[in-house]
């Protein structure tokens, strides 16, 4: 038995917990193709997108609120899982599951910290705030550019055409519009090389801009 | 061919690059002792630590340098590997083989951010600045906690013992006080269930505090 406060007892259940989210494995392929990539990684990948990228975000915006909401983003996959975001079934009552996780893993950290988290993960999914709205965005080109770099990775594998690609992820315009002009010139690219299928409403989604 | 600008060009190149540090694996085993760790997730782990547990850090920290350190810490170790803490040969040369990787890795950013970024690295490797002290503590407590919560993990295999172990460990205490206090009471517990052999120099280093 260790000695020590009740409440970094609390925190330290809390870090050991999410080290299962290192085995919520994701879509997306990794650039080398070698596996799928994880929850953990991902979250690390798009929290120092959002340091490098922070010119192109809102004006004034928190980066260390974006930062800690990129970070916990995916926590209440340990308890729901990956759901691939084209799969329209998966995405039924998929936010109130993940509510009920969010009070679990969330709920293992002292009183005071896990209501911040939770707030953090709500204001994330709300997509309200210029911080949300940033980390939305990153959350969304992150797996684009891993299946552009793979040759089609994801997309090909369920036959995910570009029209879809870009109704589902004309959102990182909200959060960054300079980062979504050239998510959609990546996905014309990746329709000239036949790494995507246009689909039947490929030109009208792209005159949406 | 994408159109944009030479610098966001700069920036995507990084973020294609870091890509490569989700395959450098590192001697720590997951808690569920599936397989070892890698330096993405690990970093994702230490980032989030420094959120949650900001409160033993010295007061007025800037927590988002922090971060932002923790997030690229381990990138040289695309080119390096890692380097297991308890190998004294490998660490012989290490800092100098590391900063070229740090020049080519962040190189591959615009100028400015490449020059901030290095200079990040560096105040993490100098361990003087607070940011710095409490990133390192987190960077040395976390696979700590994977050693012991997994009965004796890389230290078992590698044959480390306590003593090594609290004198490797002691700057914990220069980053985060009360964490150090509580890492030596798991140091002491993981020696009396038998996950840790004590070494020789195990009482001596215990009483240094």
């Amino acid at each position: 038995m260790i000695e020590t406060s009740e409440r970094l007892q609390a925190q330290l259940a809390f870090i050991r917990e999410i080290d299962r989210v290192k085995g919520v494995f994701r879509q997306t392929v990794l650039m080398d193709r070698s596996r799928k990539e994880n929850d953990a990684e991902h979250s690390w990948h798009i929290a120092l997108m959002a340091v490098v990228l922070q010119e192109y975000a809102p004006q004034g915006l928190d980066v260390l609120r974006t930062i800690r909401m990129l970070l916990i983003h995916d926590l209440v996959e340990i308890d729901c899982g990956d759901t691939f975001c084209y799969d329209t079934a998966g995405m039924v009552g998929k936010h109130e599951r993940e509510a009920q996780a969010a009070d679990r893993v969330f709920g293992l950290l002292p009183d005071d910290q896990a209501a911040e988290m939770k707030a953090l993960w709500l204001e994330f999914e709300d997509r309200q705030s210029p911080e949300s709205r940033y980390a939305n965005a990153l959350d969304r080109l992150q797996p684009m550019l891993h299946n552009y770099v793979t040759e089609g990775g994801a997309w090909r594998e369920h036959g995910v055409t570009a029209d879809r690609v870009l109704r589902r992820n004309r959102i990182i315009a909200d959060g960054a519009p300079e980062l979504w002009q050239w998510a959609r010139a990546m996905i014309a690219d990746a329709v000239d090389r036949g790494y995507l299928e246009p689909g039947p409403n490929y030109g009208c989604e792209m005159e949406q801009g």
